[in-house]
């Protein structure tokens, strides 16, 4: 979705328009360009990746444009007249190739890749890499929380807590890690997801008593009563009060869906409250709880101590990603004027692959992904590959079987290939199927291999080579 | 700025879409309540919060509304026709009274209220939460980026690293934090801010050669270049080649703006570039930084090893707000249907205040805040105020000058006060240096003191008392 209509151009950071006017004026208006998405860091301090945000960077690009108010805005910030006429008609004409949304990927990666000139290329930056930077960390964060519930329902309920409208793209790439269901209405709205919710403190703070509120609740939603239970005392006046509610429903032919833990020490009180729930004779009614949780929290709930949770609702961690901000996600040019071209640095880690390039993943026998090997764009699958900074490193490949991961997705600015969240979960669901679990755990997990292929790093080495014979 | 134009009344969490039909079908349409925000803990262990987010939370609740395309997509989600008919009129008409907007708050402190039916009061929640917990998140790390920078030059670098269209509240709520100017054109085109940028890597691989690729940034922009010295080796590439073309701008009677070092030790290179374009006679370049930074590491540049910067770009932990992600803020019921209510709740820090509240800020004999008062509305400015939590702390304050901190900013739905993001910025200006050091220390700040009045405090002491005869 694209809430940004036609003042998406803008959506941009102004030294992007700077150097677009600097090539047009300096007579590369049609130079030619590739440029390449990747990260340098798995997030979370985990063992992968969910790549999120392609169908909506998508959508922007197509949509990006320049209205006349948005000409006459720029105009006295520095802009001329030639360059601003260009601007008014701008639209994307290049080339995307990239991985599959909701696919499982790794550090250093080129996993999108743009071609196009390099005004084209170069104005979009922006927006690619606020979108797939967020999109990419929230699905992954995602990924992390359900893995940890294990199979059971976990709803979505960050909204209040998303960073601004920053929360409708983070609703989306939370269902594509997996997620269930959601609290956000608009998001819900904009992409078929289910939403769900019940009531809040101030539902049963708004009646004279509890057990008045929940039998009101009960009355309009008889069929899908979901009790907040810890108002004012989860044990001794919450859950009677709901039990009370339940047998009245049981009476008039309904169930009570659930109840809703909000606060208190979860374990503890899912463990009393089941136990009440069950002496009643409503085994059937669920527990939901809430408050705080994010991948660590619910691992400990359910194998630490063994809580009988069947839902949960989790906010501020999930839909902001924390305590990650941001996917250190990148955009570097790696063709001009059908040259390769490199980032040199200081630091070797920062390094480029210089190049039109994709990615070859090696499955092993049993259909698992085993490493992935960077190659130039046309090489055939290789023998070996080597480690991207310790080239000693070299794992040979020669009977594995694998996959080209890059598709073209954009041709000539015309998206060709779409995926909705539901379907990029259900991909992405199946791809984690494929990641063997020591990659998969929260902390220190087993490292993936990612290497580069000999014709790669030849070619890497000359330029590097060059370049240190100027200095 | 809303964004969400006519659909805005689906930026909702679903349960107050259903706890509204459920007050509508069980007859408390009519119902009046109160509601306050307020957050229980500072962020980033400081010892403030500049609330900000105001501005855009009235112009959003102005506009809430649901269209008929929400209206059908409502329906099949348990909405019956009576309401659905109901919520395709709902305009929000309460009233809101709240403190300014770049006020200086502190914890547990009603910041604003909400004075309307139980409904409107309800499905406008989760937007206020949204805008006001982000919007002041980042105003406060702005506040603290800028203190760090002691007067020199921040910028707003961070939309490629923010949470998707967060980014845009985020560069505004930057702003009225006291950063200078942003990258991001999209917020500086709704603002009115000042845009900032120059030129990336990419301007300067895709020459073949730097100093080529310096001389033709120069060329157009001869009277604001700033050059990016980093692409290759920053001392003997980058610096002798922006040298260069800064003797070569003075000789066509221009100046060289500055220069840029976005890697590396930017203490160890900005020491080293300083002297080097001093010794070629170009002391008037500016040297402006930008990686990876936040208040701790400023202040390290600055205070710790000197470091000769002019202006800092500010990226990824500004604009997200790390190592924070949310601010608490909540959302609670104090009153409904004239009487006073409270959330009960095991931790007792977590008991809310009752009834309508306003605030009282105490100031000392230099005109320095000294201390805030909580108060029911109406009473008269208090002698005494007593901790929230443990009354026995009591501080007398009769011969103490007081402002009234909360006014009415939204009158049967009409947005009465606004102010620009320029505003609000000059008043957290001029509010923070009413604010003493010791508060504004970036950890381990003196705790400023928030007390509730004698009246308030016997009002909580009888509803608790009635609500524990209960259990």
């Amino acid at each position: 979705m694209n809430l940004l209509n036609n003042g998406s151009g803008i959506y941009t950071d102004y030294y992007q328009l700077t150097m677009a006017q600097g090539y047009f004026l300096t007579g590369r208006t049609d130079a030619v360009s590739c440029f390449d998405y990747f990260f340098r860091e798995n997030p979370f301090h985990g063992g992968y990746v969910l790549f999120a945000g392609l169908t909506d960077v998508l959508e922007m690009i197509e949509g990006f444009s320049f209205s006349d108010e948005m000409i006459e805005y720029l105009r006295p910030l520095g802009f001329n007249d030639d360059f601003l006429r260009y601007l008014r008609t701008f639209k994307f004409r290049g080339t995307i190739t990239s991985v599959r949304e909701g696919e499982v990927v790794f550090p250093l990666e080129p996993l999108l890749r743009i071609e196009g000139t390099l005004i084209e290329a170069q104005i979009v930056e922006t927006l690619l890499l606020n979108i797939l930077n967020f999109e990419s960390l929230i699905a992954t964060k995602a990924s992390r929380v359900k893995a940890a519930a294990g199979g059971r329902r976990v709803v979505d309920f960050g909204l209040r807590r998303a960073q601004g409208l920053g929360g409708i793209h983070a609703t989306k790439a939370a269902i594509i890690g997996g997620i269930d269901a959601t609290s956000n209405v608009f998001a819900a709205f904009h992409n078929g997801f289910e939403v769900s919710g019940t009531q809040a403190h101030s539902w049963v703070q708004s009646f004279n008593d509890e057990l008045t509120a929940f039998r009101k609740y009960a009355e309009v939603y008889p069929d899908r009563c979901i009790l907040l239970v810890d108002t004012y005392n989860t044990l001794r006046s919450g859950l009677p009060n709901a039990i009370t509610v339940g047998k009245e429903l049981e009476e008039r032919g309904h169930h009570l869906m659930a109840i809703r833990l909000d606060s208190g020490d979860l374990a503890y009180l899912s463990k009393h409250a089941r136990n009440m729930l069950d002496q009643a004779g409503l085994p059937y009614v669920k527990i939901t709880v809430s408050n705080q949780l994010d991948e660590y929290v619910i691992r400990s709930l359910l194998e630490d101590q063994g809580a009988p949770i069947d839902i949960f609702g989790v906010g501020t961690r999930l839909i902001t990603g924390q305590p990650a901000a941001a996917l250190d996600g990148v955009y570097k040019l790696s063709m001009c004027d059908r040259e390769p071209r490199l980032k040199f640095s200081e630091n070797y880690t920062k390094l480029t692959l210089p190049g039109v390039k994709t990615i070859y993943r090696f499955l092993n026998e049993e259909g698992l992904f085993s490493a992935d090997g960077v190659t130039l764009d046309g090489e055939p699958q290789p023998e070996s590959i080597f480690h991207p900074f310790f080239p000693e490193q070299r794992s040979s490949l020669k009977h594995c079987t694998s996959e080209v991961l890059m598709q073209k997705v954009m041709d000539g600015g015309r998206t060709i290939v779409k995926s909705s969240a539901q379907e990029s979960a259900q991909y992405a669901q199946k791809r984690l199927s494929h990641l063997a679990g020591e990659h998969k755990r929260f902390e220190f997990p087993h490292i993936y291999r990612v290497g580069i292929s000999q014709k790669l790093l030849s070619l890497r080495a000359k330029l590097v080579e060059e370049l240190q014979q100027k200095f």
